[in-house]
């Protein structure tokens, strides 16, 4: 099972660099999945977004801190294919997991959100993890960590010793280097990257999001224009584990 | 001028492998620079640590948050070519840059620490490198910038308005396979990486390292132990300006 | 010199305790000194506000981290008696500190925010009160600390060696019970409390507030209403120091 | 049913506090809970410090994040009635309540660690201490919350809606002056305050604590000695809810 993870999608640079750019690819893949949670102008997904990203070839969205700043999300996310992290609290709309099935054989999806400096107080990652784990009937597992802290991506994949096929990292919008393969047999990558404007602050337009540095003080939110970058992660799923692990850039040409 | 950056060394891994790969690097570079905060077990700069990497090739060390931890730091500090963060309060020991010459030419080197999710409150990176550039005559200079947030760190690079040739982070200890231009002509990377045990999260022990993520409740630190990669990054400074940035990686062999 | 120092006054029925108690409280003292960062429905201060407060009786008013929540501040920071943090970076609008004068005497008033848990990364308030200190030519000296840890508050008391007549500390929206004098001779008072709804959650209104607990999602902001409480600390200044400090409180008749 | 709360003792000044004064008092009340997170020098609990609480009177000694600094702790927890907070992850050595005797009557005496600004990751103390509630057979609750933010002490005692008869607050070491029943009829009182040195930074030495705000590097750790004082708070249960709640505090005699 050929399976391709595309990194945060952050607004209009974004999608348009997955419309350009993902259906070349889609033909490779039996199953795409994409980060959406910047790409309704870097803040949330909307239904236009989500349409888009659909078109373009995603089976299914995931979400991530952003995950609420739309409200659109409250309705999309009632039966659409889009997850939201796994440990929220009790009640909160959404699933926080996905089975897909691809050549008779089916992926669990699941996503968390790291505690480590994120401003948020979720459930544990690691038990959520590990109960779901052995809750629902899978061939696969890919774990995202939508997490700021390397150490707590890299511990999530140690602490579950081989049960996920493959662990990928998003949020911090900067593509790692070290894509490969813990002792356990586990496919790591700490962040797959942004999908977005590339002359930026993380996906925001310089000056403001400088104002917040400088100042100190609430400065407007604005997402970037410009070309952009296109960064993603394949995967390929075989014998009951991730064989290969393989990120990926593309820029939009100038 | 050829300068190579080693990021972060990890304990006896980290040392072991700079004694290895850094000599057979020597030779193409004019200057070698190598984050040396970990080096003691993880934990801060000692003096046998300290000798190693100066006998393996190195000009000068910067040091990051752990840069207290061992107490040989505060008489290293006073006369060997090590730095620790510019934006320190005034009266902290030793200097947070360093003037290095090679070919004629000067290389002023600063490290500036961030100021988000680092739990330190240190003076504002910002202002404080934009007044050193100003201050102390140099033909280039390069910035590192011990942060968490990549967001930070793409922020003081264009802040600085290609006032800086070069901007590499450390400290998140996972190479980032962004390096490339700003739009103001400065080479930035977002991480070097680690130079340290591969087995390991972000050069710490597994088990102890996870004990602290599973019970919420101090647990000793333990260095890991093993092969270890070696983490560095190119920079050649021409004309100017820096025309190449170029990551590496090499791992210990079985 | 008998100044009285009113806590955070917290939306509508803070602007309302304060219209119906300190006109009777103000022929009792020379100098009224309010903290309005959280008068304008819980965010910040407004022209509305601002007029309320001073036609009341506030000689003064103090902001906090929420000093820019409302866009009026703008204007009103340029020519009225207003102060903000005095450790915001160079450029901020507004000054961090006013003199006052009464009986012949000069009341120098600062306000330093805190840097522990405040999400905010402002300069150092320890030696940029120190500095001022020396600057500015005063007879007393009161420093509003709008903080949120404790430690910092007693540090900055104990840090400053006697040069402040009185620390007053904001910003939990709690009253503390410790007024007293630290050894060095500075009047101390780690909260002066609220001026807000009583039931609340500091001044939020219950359902909305505890929604963000409870879902860990974005919820709307929302100020409560009913019946307020007036927190306010009085201060007796002679013969070169503080010489009495006694807070209060007043209900709101039901 | 009568009951005293002492607030957080803290090294020896704290222990001398309580041997002076607690004996006195004990006759007044049918139970007396310490909260001894900080007895042993200011961090942790010892087996020598818990038998100095015990004699003088304590019947339940609690924890809080200082729970394990001292190892004597991991034994005494086993054995002795010692509480650490509740939501502390599955695993965790010890309880996180205790069901006390009085008069017939059963007092379920809980603590929670608070998720805000505390450094850690506990599990969510709003849904665990309301499973707990309905768990376990009680006449009375009284819920700890050691934490930092108001907000979340004030949240907790609304969202559980009266089934608490009380909720004291701990860890900031400062004395509130909000004794007084939300709307839900629970008793509140933000902080009970620290039964410990006066002259000091929250208990802590004050040259070696302000070094640390002074120079942001690690410093060693100090209790303070010298004159201490004793905060707790008094509660008077009847007819199943809280019909009193008065703090007090004793300073030892020059
Ligand atoms: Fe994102
Ligand atoms: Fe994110
Ligand atoms: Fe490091
Ligand atoms: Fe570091
Ligand atoms: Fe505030
Ligand atoms: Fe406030
Ligand atoms: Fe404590
Ligand atoms: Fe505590």
């Amino acid at each position: 099972m050929r399976v391709l993870f595309v990194g945060d999608v952050f607004g209009d640079p974004g999608l348009r660099a997955v419309a350009m750019h993902l259906p070349d690819l889609r033909p490779h893949y039996d199953l795409v999945i994409v980060n959406g949670e910047n790409a309704h102008h870097g803040k949330g997904l909307s239904r236009p977004a989500y349409k888009k990203l659909r078109e373009a070839g995603a089976d299914l969205i995931t979400l991530g801190n952003h995950a609420w700043d739309h409200k659109d999300i409250y309705d999309l996310i009632q039966t659409e294919p889009i997850i939201r992290a796994l440990n929220y609290p009790p009640g909160t709309p959404g699933k926080g997991y996905w089975v897909l099935e691809a050549q008779g054989e089916r992926l669990l999806v699941m996503q968390v959100m790291g505690q480590v400096d994120m401003g948020l107080n979720l459930y544990d990652p690691f038990r959520t993890t590990e109960a779901l784990l052995a809750e629902v009937p899978h061939d696969y597992a890919l774990l995202e960590v939508h997490a700021e802290a390397t150490s707590e991506k890299y511990a999530l994949g140690h602490y579950l010793g081989g049960k996920v096929s493959a662990l990928l990292g998003t949020h911090t919008h900067v593509q790692t280097a070290d894509a490969g393969f813990l002792a356990n047999g586990t496919a790591v990558q700490c962040d797959v990257g942004m999908t977005g404007p590339i002359h930026s602050i993380i996906g925001g337009e310089i000056e403001s999001f400088l104002g917040r540095f400088i100042t100190q003080r609430p400065t407007p939110f604005k997402a970037a224009s410009g070309r952009a970058m296109f960064c993603a992660t394949e995967l390929v799923l075989e014998g009951g584990r991730c064989v290969q692990i393989r990120p990926m850039r593309w820029d939009e040409p100038e």
